[in-house]
């Protein structure tokens, strides 16, 4: 017999029953918030075509999509050279891979089924996302992404529900630490019109995206390594090093791109989100890296350190177009479960109540006996108690032990006098404390 | 822009929210049951190294496996020979496959955590499992499993508590057109010792695997064309066509295996389970088709036409052996989300009440009394109420049409009255009927 030594790939982890009931925990949470907000469940596949995939994160993010091998003999009718680069044989091997996030499924759900939907359209969506990134705390090669999102409406009022959906979320987590940074990419887009470096747009978006991880000194550096001209690197850094409050900001990027169009639209939009919300930061230097974001943007960002972004997300004016549904804004924030159970794990923020185990053990003292200690079994399972017979006959005392290691708070005994009797023993763990009673009492001892 | 026609890929289906809805329904109806019986709830990664899950499915099932290919350059430090079979290239190139069942990561799961895991192991596990399979109605090559397995023990109370939670699940969903049944491998192998064929257990175990879809005569021919002899087949199908009770059943194979060790151990176990529950059927004609099982084996069929099998399991002795942890019997079942969601929607036993919806919907009727609108609509969700308000502002009509169109049975209309007078008018949208009341008699009348 071939010997295997079990382990799991890299970046992917097991969940066993403790953090389950944590994760279940914060999931509901969000549901019942997003449902509140009237956000409809839909699910789609782990895997898509790869061309609805490709071409939506960027350079950097469509290198990181995980691809299926097409089943069966993916060598048929394919013509390999072995000097060909490796990306021409990729395509020909495989025409699917793993879904990278839940934005660009949904754009391809909304697209497909665009008769049957009324929009605007409202949608949450929780599924495992898989992205081939280098692992480091807090970021995995599968995870969870919980996100809602908006299709078919431009109007400001997605932008403030947001801000409201992700209040209530942390206040119902009892999670304060944290603060919601607003941007706009139009702003960007005029600040780059106004230093005429436009046709670096991405480029510059993508450095922009690092400053969380490398600060003001590296982004500099990484700006340089960019090629970009000296002159315009120091006016983006004095933007981003201006402190004021957000009315002071908009007041000091106005007389910057006051001559671009579209970034006074971006400037008008931040303000109309200010006019109903102002528990809010306005910062110039958030870009985020995917490429399809048109307008709004913003972060969740944790105050305790090393958390990174609890939350993220921001309008796409063109994400649908692809596939053939023009002029449908979209906007969306997507929740990061992994990274919002960790802080919630070191702040202690996980509810006791939640820890919910089996309530009652009944044993399993012989053949002769396992007829009723069954029947005591399904009856209290049948009025919702959670219960376990012990599985193999044997020793009182092992089966005692194992109800004290699994903390199983009552045991109840069968044994040859109990049938006679037609009665249970029943053992309070906690006290040590027994007695012989009518099985009728059992339901309100135990529910006490 | 490119243009892309949106698509699944074949085999794989979105879910509305309607669907989602029902679907949420199976899965907490099998989550509520599970955890009353003691099973916790572990999650693994959807994909595993791919020596952990090929060997485990038979030749058949081995096949229809999803690789996924190694991220970055998979051909460095690769030589492909232009001539090699493509399932040599495979193994150079992909290291990693989608999850085929949750069993085999059970297996795993507890070999890898045996010193964190008190035994016997109870676990559930509701996941995704992918296999490259020839799609049909009712089978996907992407689709749920919900398991419930133990490890660790080989108590005839595993079998007993099995067939007790197939019944409650279904009791449960008031689907009652169903019957269970059960064989035992060992039974099998005791008619192969019989017959002087047992080294083709394997192959007669596939064929047999088939008979619900073929027939009798069909299996016939399969066995002819596997190279059975004639006069060993014309003995399994007098096995299989034998009716009878469970009892006469028994009685009729004992006389045929009499003198195979194994397949008396078999009767004994199949007339254990019938001491203790019999609801159910013996049928020797059930093999299930994966390699890994050793003794009980049982199926829920539904007697609806075409359904196939709700349900499936049986015990395996040896699948954690591969992964170093011994002597580990484990024994479980799967039931089929799909095939019970199907079931369920032709039968009509979706309940009405799971299909919760927006209960009001706050009008905004201009900027001016936005905030007036967004106030109300923010104590409205508060109070846990299902709320949406109209996202562009617009007429009043518009506004009515969509609460209609989306069944939403309250609107608060709010105009400059109603900010002046501080209240809100509230239209019951199913009588048409309107008044202007105080804000605080609003959750009183919605709770109605």
């Amino acid at each position: 017999m071939k010997k295997i030594k079990p382990s799991v790939p890299r970046g992917t982890r097991d969940f066993g029953s403790n953090e389950m009931i944590k994760r279940e925990y914060i999931f509901s949470t969000l549901k019942k918030i997003f449902s509140n907000y009237g956000f409809q469940n839909i699910e789609t596949p782990s895997f898509e075509n790869i061309d609805i995939l490709k071409g939506n994160y960027g350079e950097e993010g469509d290198k990181l999509l995980y691809n299926i091998l097409d089943s069966g003999n993916f060598l048929k009718n394919v013509k390999i050279d072995p000097k060909a680069n490796y990306k021409t044989i990729k395509s020909k091997i495989s025409k699917k891979g793993l879904i990278y996030d839940l934005t660009v499924p949904l754009a391809r759900y909304v697209s497909m089924n665009r008769d049957k939907i009324s929009f605007p359209f409202k949608r949450y969506q929780i599924q495992k996302v898989w992205r081939a990134d280098r692992p480091q705390r807090g970021r995995y090669r599968e995870f969870y992404q919980c996100d809602i999102d908006y299709i078919g409406t431009n109007s400001i009022l997605c932008e403030i529900e947001i801000i409201d959906v992700i209040l209530e979320v942390f206040q119902k987590l009892k999670y304060e630490k944290f603060k919601i940074k607003l941007n706009n990419r139009k702003v960007l887009v005029g600040i780059a019109e106004q230093l005429n470096i436009k046709e670096r747009f991405v480029d510059l978006c993508v450095s922009i995206d690092k400053i969380d991880k490398i600060g003001i000194p590296g982004l500099k550096e990484e700006l340089l390594k960019q090629n970009f001209d000296e002159k315009n690197i120091n006016e983006i850094i004095k933007i981003f090093e201006f402190k004021g409050s957000n009315e002071e900001k908009l007041n000091f990027i106005k007389k910057i791109v006051f001559s671009s169009k579209i970034g006074i639209e971006g400037i008008n939009e931040l303000e109309k989100v200010l006019n109903y919300r102002n528990n809010i930061i306005i910062d110039f230097s958030l870009a985020r890296g995917l490429s399809y974001y048109t307008s709004s943007i913003f972060e969740v960002i944790s105050n305790d350190n090393d958390q990174g972004s609890l939350a993220g997300g921001g309008r796409y004016d063109n994400l649908t177009e692809v596939f053939g549904l023009k002029n449908s804004s979209g906007i969306g924030v997507s929740f990061g479960l992994e990274r919002i159970f960790n802080t919630l794990e070191e702040n202690k923020l996980f509810p006791k109540e939640i820890e919910k185990s089996i309530k009652v053990m009944v044993t399993n003292l012989g053949d002769d006996l396992l007829n009723y200690s069954l029947d005591i079994t399904t009856m209290l399972r049948k009025n919702n108690i959670p219960t376990e017979i012990y599985l193999s006959s044997g020793k009182l005392k092992k089966q005692l032990q194992y109800a004290n290691n699994n903390k199983i708070p009552y045991v109840i005994i069968i044994g040859e006098d109990e049938i006679k009797e037609k009665k249970v023993t029943i053992k309070n763990m906690n006290s040590g404390n027994q007695k012989l009673i009518e099985m009728s009492k059992v339901l309100s001892i135990i529910s006490l």
